[in-house]
């Protein structure tokens, strides 16, 4: 138990999640896990990224185990800026590209450098947890926003624009949403693009899952969209690559890169330097879109396994068929309870997400997230059919 | 140039340093630097530790590849608390150490777990710049303390801690301190705990230079004589055996450390796999001790020809020899200005960090710091003689 009479304001409050204990649980053997939105570790490349180890360590090892570049290493940053223009059609510089220990430090990063206690923050109605735990440590207050199947409700982000002075930063996922799954048009994006430049606000546009796609194409970022400086585009490699190599980047631009890289070199200098010649060298020496081809591949018929196991098994739930990501996002018959189904489920070796923490006033009860590439098919449809059974007998 | 309208308070003021701009120019080549506190690249363990890389990747690539333990491997965590049982005296469980991206990541989760705006915290005068950097970053106030060759003053310290009610946190080098070079007498630091044991307040106690020490000892750190859980300590392997890897931990309590791992875990879920699990194997494979006995005789020699050379080229400045570390702080013969040296030195390729930055005032003109560690004796000599030269035609 924490002592948190010396706690700053905004730690007093913090307290691991009853769902985050039970969910710790769900490591020991025996378990079928949908939870966390981990990538499939049975096709990590490890010979390859072995590989790549080797030839960092011959030819540069006595470079990168010394101190490296605050920004991160250049010829990464490169890569980065090439293939985020081949991919989501966004322009961004080396220099204004900024290496961080995953898109979780990018999130925190941004964060700091904007809000402060007394401003709000928008997100999506629902939205990734640990955004908001992460946005809302900065004591600013989060305001969530509906949205339909394009995008976030343009209508309600003009009223909350219009009405509240306070809004600093609106926090989104266009592309494979955590944890809705949907993705925004592009005709919702150019609208959204056209109604916040009329405000002075940030767009932190987070897009881990973007590559993800099992739909044959991308969709250009809100990046390539943005002509006033104001949105700043969260990536990662540990979705489509190694969430254990710690690689993600925030791509600004020139009136908020120096800031970033200041507040990143407070924060921890910079990210490990092996973990990013490591990725260097295997985007050099390797093929990351073949590895993406197969990884979508194994992904959708991951996805599709699921689908056809919910339908089967859970046909009093409601969902809508993702079309890229990590997370299947079911809504429960009316009149039951997540947590009570949750509770259950932990007791029957099965676990998922409660939609709960993904809304700010965690209120909600209808929805479970599922995850979907973690598992084989065969595994997925064993523990839909548990929770099936689980739901079934409420 | 940053558009900063839109930034956080604590963000606005922040700029790169008019030192660390002319900093950057020393990376090219013909540049003798004393200005970053570098280990010595050249004795890196480079072959083992790619031989630890490839024995990881074989054994547990597609573990540590996946997300891991939030903190941190609990092999390593063990190791560290053997270690710093042994060579400081201080018990820590495994289940206290949390494992940072460098100990700088460890000052930045302990500051903004403690601090905020409206609270204030003392610092040894002068004291290492990014800390102070660090922990203003959260709105917080630095008050700095003189000292003497023993430590921190506790007679000012007992003044600011009873006339002082926002006074969280104490901020101390104790092992041969960054700039000064510095070591607390272990009475000093018996005195400390006595007289802050008499307070509510944290004691974030920075140790990444401890194991360098060149009087063939080390001292018990202030945490091995805390009786109240007030003390927080770092540690890190930056120093003594690569900052390319990064690797730190935060030694707490239990009454700290749940919360200390949900600040980490908002911050970037985790530190590298990749980097822990080099490390850990390292320290399972090979001896890091005996890297450390060659280290601390390398760097003793450096010290010895940097010493040797301020005496024979500097006969003006005064220093008091360190015990261990990475540094010698320089005085200045009275009416000298340090950034119209420095600025001098900058023209003739010769780097070292004014003194000016590590004050909380930054009005100090009259000191030099010079890292030993990272040029051979004979670049040491001719570095010092350049800069002797300009002293002496100021």
């Amino acid at each position: 138990m924490s002592k948190d009479t010396l706690f700053a304001t905004n730690c007093k409050g913090m307290s691991h999640s009853a769902i985050g204990e039970l969910l710790s649980a769900t490591k020991t053997p025996g378990f079928i896990s949908f939870a966390a939105g981990v990538p499939a570790s049975e096709f990590f490349p490890v010979e390859e990224l072995k590989l790549a180890a080797q030839k960092v360590f011959e030819e540069e090892g006595r470079d990168i185990l010394q101190y490296g570049d605050q920004l991160g290493m250049l010829e990464l940053r490169k890569h980065i800026a090439k293939r985020v223009d081949d991919k989501f059609s966004y322009k961004a510089s080396p220099e204004d590209i900024l290496i961080t220990s995953g898109a979780q430090q990018g999130i925190d990063t941004v964060g700091r450098l904007f809000l402060e206690a007394g401003d709000s923050f928008i997100v999506e109605k629902p939205t990734y947890v640990d955004a908001l735990n992460t946005l809302s440590f900065t004591g600013a207050k989060a305001k969530e926003l509906e949205g339909d199947d394009e995008g976030i409700s343009l209508s309600a982000l003009e009223k909350e624009l219009k009405e509240n002075k306070k809004v600093k930063l609106i926090y989104v996922i266009p592309d494979f949403q955590n944890p809705t799954g949907k993705c925004w048009s592009l005709k919702r994006r150019q609208a959204f693009m056209e109604l916040v430049s009329q405000y002075e606000v940030i767009v932190l546009e987070d897009n881990p899952y973007g590559e993800l796609t099992y739909m044959d194409k991308t969709i250009p970022a809100l990046k390539s969209l943005d002509a006033k400086e104001q949105v700043i585009t969260l990536g990662s490699f540990s979705k489509i690559l190694s969430p254990g190599l710690r690689v993600g980047w925030i791509a600004s631009s020139p009136s908020y890169s120096g800031a970033l890289s200041m507040v990143k070199e407070r924060t921890d200098v910079h990210s490990s330097n092996l973990d990013q010649a490591i990725i260097t060298t295997y985007l050099n020496e390797y093929s990351i879109e073949d590895h993406l081809v197969r990884m979508c591949k194994v992904y959708k018929e991951r996805r599709d396994a699921m689908v056809r196991a919910v339908e089967k098994y859970m046909p009093t739930c409601q969902f809508t068929t993702p079309e890229g990501g990590l997370f299947l996002w079911l809504t429960l018959p009316a009149g039951m309870n997540v947590m009570e189904v949750f509770a259950k489920a932990i007791e029957e070796k099965v676990a998922f997400v409660p939609g709960t923490p993904f809304y700010v006033q965690q209120e909600d009860v209808a929805h479970l997230r599922m995850n979907f590439s973690g598992n084989t098919p065969a595994v997925i449809e064993e523990g839909i059919k548990k929770l099936g059974n689980i739901i079934n007998n409420y």
